[in-house]
């Protein structure tokens, strides 16, 4: 990665969530389930609400739910951080660790962005329980800046 | 992990599919978008059939849509090789790199158990377009294979 | 992983620098590389030394050796936590990003324990080079705490 | 990762073993232990031979001798498929899990170049004991094929 950062533009969570809003309407489709609670230089925190879709029987959230609120927080991160450069940022990798069932409850993750080169970043997320400090997930993630990624 | 293979007793895909459907009838509950195509006795083919829900704005998959199908069909290859004892198995770690931008079309997922001991099992998994042989993305995943993972 | 988390004994510095030696004579065959610089309740703090094994032409660190000193710190916390009943953990997973291409000087590793349940403990580890706070690698690991690995 | 694959001159196994040889005349400073057995047009193979770096006590190879033999087997693949262009190729991520503790024999490493991009390379590598059909490890890797990677 490189060392020669991009300009930054730190936006608050405010403005992230509604760059995000404009640019992808459909997000909400099935309700606001990714709340965007703050926004720092190299941080994000996002809130995703219980819903019947994330939940599983027995009462725990579902893998891919966690997947995708730790993937969410490294892209709000990223947006925090370059504003709306950073909006056709993609995935390129992610690994995520469950460490323990979580409960039926809200699922916090707090992103932080470790390195942000010209063409990839590489952040770091916890994933927690509200109301509770014990991890339940752990996951890292690299993005592509620009997305040089073709179609297939 | 062990190389104490459990007993292994191979379903076919259409059991694995009534035994999932048993297990968790709400999986369906937004239309059947998941199809076992196939089970072997280490391997699994999934098809993730295109939705509202997987596919997003510019006619793409969504990266969370892909990690949903890569874990499931590893835990069909589970399930097709240990039979229903897989059920209350959990994913523990899932790493997924993508490849390429997928078209919005049909995903299929092929799982590969590497390994399956006693306790865990790991296994790879290659995602391709429909039509198409290219990789669009590829996963490694190791599931707890006896749920011993407490609430938190 | 579970949440039973074992008997905690913790261990200074120069007890786990003992306990090591002890354990492991041969792995300062080639001279004291590694250097136990401080452990506490969940983290400890490795200094690898420049040698003429771990540089590569051109100045630099090679992977290798920075995957062997995230590897080593986690280790040592685990020491550190556990005390002499860590000596027998094993790896089970590492998963290393490098960062950037580090300069030849001594590497120091952070590795933090995350997680610690009876049979896996998850770690993840910041390798800086010496008087840089700049993250040159970031790696996370899981060992198996009671090393049920049976034999090939 | 870009799908304008570039031009491929594929090499034998001798022709990559004289090209490292040739750029990293250290590499077998304290002797020859890594063999490069075969290189096709998306794999390699290569063999580490026992010896005392490599074993630990108990008669069992060391988590860092498979990670370095796992990482060189990539390299050697993008070497045979991409010529003398691969050689200042770097590693940015490797991902292993140890499978099972493996007897004190040779290690053999079979690496397969999953994708080969304009900028990134992603490959995986399985990990045999000598003799034997059962994978002792399993390895995915990401390389930057032009280090735009600077110094810190």
């Amino acid at each position: 990665m490189s060392t020669d950062t991009p300009q930054t533009s730190h936006l608050s969570a405010t403005a992230v969530t509604e760059l995000i809003d404009a640019s992808f309407p459909q997000i909400h489709a099935s309700g606001r389930v990714m709340e965007i609670e703050s926004v720092g230089h190299d941080i994000a925190r996002v809130r995703m609400r219980l819903s019947e879709h994330n939940t599983r029987h027995g009462g725990t959230i579902s893998g891919p739910a966690m997947f995708t609120v730790a993937d969410f927080s490294i892209y709000v991160a990223l947006i925090g951080r370059l504003g709306s450069a950073a909006i056709p940022s993609v995935t390129s990798n992610l690994n995520i660790t469950f460490l323990t069932r979580p409960p039926a409850r809200d699922v916090i993750a707090e992103a932080r962005l470790v390195r942000v080169g010209r063409r990839l970043a590489y952040a770091e997320v916890a994933l927690y329980s509200e109301g509770s400090s014990e991890l339940i997930a752990h996951a890292t993630g690299t993005y592509a800046l620009v997305s040089s990624i073709p179609k297939a």
